[in-house]
């Protein structure tokens, strides 16, 4: 046990595509990081620091309250905790900040206590925080940000995960508008999805992620690419919620991107790129925003081994 | 150009569980066999002989025939075709029997001419006996059996291919009942689908498809048998159709299977095994059937790397 310690987990793009509910990769950044005091008294306080302070809410409506809650029960500790965010993965922006708060929360606490919980234990009291900010326990933001590397989420009853290192030599650039959503993002992104969708479809849908699935466990860029452009169901139910997606995405390819798609339920648009185009295909997707008067965040970071960890 | 050659293919399993029209499989055995003789006169003549002749049609009723006149035409060749066909994969059993004469006979009849197609075309002359055979062209069968290997058709259109060497060190079990199905079987196999799928369940699908992509690309038999066992669209609708499927596949897997599903459009029941508990699980699945008078025949026998080939 360690009464003190920080940690941080970072930022995730679920989906890649075709991947729907099925994988997640983590970034190298931006991170969430995590700072937890045990204490004597039995109560969970916690605050909010960092860039984007603001925008979550801090003491029990805060995802770390839950998951900070959840893992104390699983590990019968009587005892409380003092928890500071420092939240640097920007809300809502389809980049797995619920998810990295949850994974540095669980993966902190659990640490703090001297590890009782397992790794699969560590990731459900992980859940307990999309279920409450998502509604429902979706992994493919929680499991890479804690486990690091892309994460198949391959079934959730039993839950059954696939971990696989990323692709090295990729550039992820990440495009994300600055738009005003609904505060149900996630459920408003959810609301356009087809409720079903025909054989035909899944079969096409199937098919992209062969080469999702294939180009991440060879190692292969552009096979992994070619498989984050076949979405057929998800893709083009989302589109119309991020303004000028699809000039985005058409951008990028041309400039030379392996693939473009919409990063998680959005709005953040994320193209693969080698890192010897990676500032083209992020100027070719800032131009059109601009000459679209849309504001956005431009990011270039790369997929990481590493998930959650200890911060000195 | 040799005037005379002889050449076969294997018989195939198609789907291998949640692929859909995605995957097939080359086997080991059995393999249909084509000889070829060019010809001046302008006909194309199609013998039938072998354990099935009497199950296929002979002349311009055969795949072959419709096969070597798709070749010719690509070929630009102006002469003609006397072909036999040995018939050994039994047709209407689910082992991808018209797939296995047409890659047989576009191979041969494009190694007779000296090899004017590319495989890619030699492949798209084959899925024309899958149109004539199945009223689509469907390349899960015709693709593996040309090309060996397990290969992922990951798209239609364009037709876009991923071949994999087969894991090793697996035995395939494989019963089919001797059923009588309708003459149009793969028709009726594909009208008990549903049309449309929840979400969902394209959600569970996708998952199945990780376990087994990645377990073939790892040539890891227990993570392939998985996902062999996450088809909850497809097999569901076909047990139906094939009578004591679900006790047989019980029984496989009890008796050690790695996975178990129906080959292709089906009767046949394939299971994946060990080399220790093929025989086990070969008569586990036998004891079942039995125990319900049901005929059939039982093979084991191996994935193989090897398509279509020149028979001495």
């Amino acid at each position: 046990m360690r009464s003190e310690l920080a940690a941080s987990a970072p930022a995730t793009i679920a989906n890649l595509g075709p991947g729907f509910d099925v994988v997640g990769a983590a970034l190298e950044e931006p991170r969430d990081r995590v700072e937890v005091k045990l204490v004597a008294e039995p109560s969970i306080v916690v605050r909010v620091e960092g860039t984007y302070a603001s925008e979550v809410p801090s003491g029990e409506g805060n995802v770390c309250y839950v998951v900070a809650q959840e893992v104390l029960k699983r590990a019968e500790h009587r005892g409380g905790l003092r928890i500071t965010l420092f939240k640097e993965v920007p809300p809502a922006s389809g980049l797995g900040s619920s998810g990295a708060s949850s994974a540095a929360t669980a993966f902190a606490v659990n640490k703090a206590l001297g590890e009782p919980l397992t790794s699969m234990e560590t990731l459900l009291s992980a859940l307990e925080g999309e279920r409450y900010a998502a509604g429902a326990p979706h992994a493919d933001n929680a499991a890479p940000s804690l486990l690091g590397g892309v994460v198949f989420i391959y079934s959730y009853n039993p839950l059954k995960l696939l971990r696989v290192d990323p692709p090295q030599g990729i550039h992820v650039v990440i495009a994300t508008p600055l738009i005003r959503w609904a505060e149900k993002k996630t459920y408003l992104a959810r609301q356009v999805l087809p409720k079903r969708i025909s054989l035909k479809k899944m079969v096409k849908q199937l098919g992209g992620l062969v080469p999702l699935v294939a180009g991440i466990a060879r190692g292969d860029p552009k096979l992994m690419g070619e498989g984050v452009n076949m979405d057929f169901v998800v893709e083009p139910a989302r589109a119309k919620l991020i303004p000028r997606f699809k000039e985005t995405k058409k951008a990028a390819l041309k400039a030379g991107a392996y693939g473009c798609s919409i990063s998680g339920a959005g709005p953040s648009i994320f193209a693969l790129a080698s890192p010897q185009t990676s500032s083209s295909v992020a100027k070719a997707m800032a131009n059109v925003l601009e000459s679209f008067s849309i504001d956005y965040r431009m990011l270039i970071t790369k997929f990481s081994r590493e998930g959650a960890r200890i911060e000195g």
